[in-house]
């Protein structure tokens, strides 16, 4: 009993904080960023593969991965707050409902997605080029995994 | 005579390396792209003032000032190639075609920009809030620096 009344109150302040940390940004906002925060990381996971495919310039795959990490560190969490599981507004989103209520799994993928990002940073700036290669595969793998799952087609 | 061909010759190449840099993206995307950058900016901005004007977080201050010099470095002129001086498909831009013709000016405008948003990550690490006030300031300069003279209302 004292075990559930713990768990129900620990539960309470992690719903208030997180309404705390997205309070201030409106719902439709919220949706805007995150999508430009996918989307400016897209752009420099193409620049990525450009390099791997064609002629690699270190400094270029070291500044993409840079700018990903540094988005992915950002607290993106804080873009998914209460009414932002479907269109505000002008901004419609691809999100499926489900993710709202699996934030544990979905915690642990963008865990994962993290890591992947840091770690391709840190391999980027050694210039190795195979090295590369394989951080970016593993921090794509990290993308899909939650695309698969909680983005429609 | 001979000092025009050189002119000329290294004109030509570094409007090649240019169109190299932006072609493997469609002016459209780029314009998507840009405004993604800025938009993700934006939020992170808005993120260390609203810690500057109540609780200070040094952590969240610090990820927003990483993620902002990350997109700043990320090497976003080559957003602006050929065929985005103006809206394309799905894309509205704010950009003044004058952006276009004064790339020497928008270039020193970017590097002053880059400057404050690596300072201003830098000041973050030191967990400085007065510091990071002034540092933020500054950035915020350079922002309004390029928009004043580039950017419509």
């Amino acid at each position: 009993m004292k075990k559930s009344v713990a768990r129900i109150a620990l539960a309470i302040v992690a719903l208030s904080l997180a309404s705390a940390a997205s309070a201030q940004v409106k719902p439709e906002d919220q949706i805007k960023f995150r999508k430009a925060g996918y989307g400016f990381m897209s752009w420099n996971m193409g620049k990525i593969k450009t390099n791997l495919e064609g002629t690699y310039d270190a400094a270029q795959v070291t500044a993409a991965a840079n700018a990903i990490a540094g988005i992915a560190n950002s607290g993106m969490g804080a873009l998914y707050g209460p009414g932002t599981d479907k269109a505000v507004g002008n901004q419609k989103t691809r999100v499926k409902p489900e993710l709202f209520q699996n934030m544990q799994e979905v915690g642990k993928l963008a865990g994962d997605f993290n890591s992947a990002a840091n770690n391709l940073a840190k391999v980027a700036a050694s210039g190795d080029a195979a090295a590369v290669k394989t951080a970016f595969g593993d921090l794509g793998k990290t993308c899909k995994a939650c695309h698969d799952k909680f983005r429609e087609e």
